[in-house]
């Protein structure tokens, strides 16, 4: 049954990278991105360190592979939280919400050496501009209905609502997320 | 007259500084801040090298010099604009604007070397903190006239709008940086 066997082999794989992807990030925000080493993660993750060298050649590599992952994850995430809403208002709101509390958690360590690395990836552009294709499109949704504004482009708006959105980088609270959200909802309103 | 001879010496210290800090960043505009120099930033303000170096010790210096009077103007124009609008809804629209056109030139730059630079200048924190007041307060005035929402503190909405507006260094026209406005204010009715 050799097609048994490399899924195995394959299921296998996907979960000892997924394993070194995660203490790495464990590590960095532990340490700093500086000072973690091969070692340490091969040690944590429990595999030798010729076996991480067969996955990975450096840290920066595996940071990229963890951010890659991460960003996927959050847009798979929006895309369902948008799927699950009913009708344009509730879809829109929902997505605003969720990117709002992902801003809030991940958008808290700008200006640190490990946001202006993973800065540079080129994963933020394209994830950039598949999130604001998906604002955009539900703006112009509510914009056809009349429950939005239809005197800005769809994609103005998105930018706005993107750039609004990051205020939650800096919020307290969930509380206060959901008033950010709702105070940018108004800006929309035709 | 030893006053008067004072006086003197003091506005042309001020003129030679100014021409320093102007010729600074053009070149740093044209070259990149790693390929400037002491020796063409002299040449270019018509000043010695010795002479430079009695005002400043390294590019550096002079970029942060420079930086503090930029952000000092900036400070002092939204404060004009604001005492010369009429009514409450009149200078919050006037320093909202006024913000928006100067995050436009000013934040378009980001990701570069000298924004990254720059972000480490500990005049930007202050500057931001007076900012944030100024807004505020405004807020706060509209909140009490009934012409703005009451729901959420003002220092809230203040961190919205300056993010929102921020929107505005990716804009392409002036005409895209109203209506960024516009919507900015909409989010801020009651």
């Amino acid at each position: 049954m050799p097609k048994l066997w490399n899924e195995t082999i394959e299921a296998h794989r996907r979960s000892v990278r997924d394993a070194i992807l995660d203490v790495t990030a464990e590590l960095v925000s532990e340490q700093g991105l500086r000072a973690v080493t091969m070692s340490q993660i091969a040690e944590r993750a429990g595999i030798g360190r010729a076996t991480l060298y067969k996955y990975f050649p450096d840290v920066e590599a595996i940071l990229l592979a963890w951010h890659g992952r991460q960003i996927t994850a959050h847009l798979a995430h929006l895309a369902e939280v948008r799927d699950q809403a009913d009708g344009a208002d509730g879809r829109l709101e929902a997505v605003l919400t969720a990117y709002a509390l992902i801003a809030r958690t991940t958008h808290g360590h700008h200006g640190t050496e490990l946001s202006s690395f993973l800065h540079r990836d080129e994963h933020v552009g394209h994830a950039d501009q598949h999130l604001r294709e998906m604002i955009r499109d539900l703006l112009a949704e509510g914009a056809a209905n009349g429950t939005l504004r239809n005197d800005v482009a769809p994609a103005e708006l998105a930018n706005y609502c993107l750039h609004a959105l990051a205020a939650a980088g800096t919020l307290p609270s969930k509380a206060a997320v959901h008033r950010l959200v709702t105070v940018t909802l108004a800006g929309l309103r035709p």
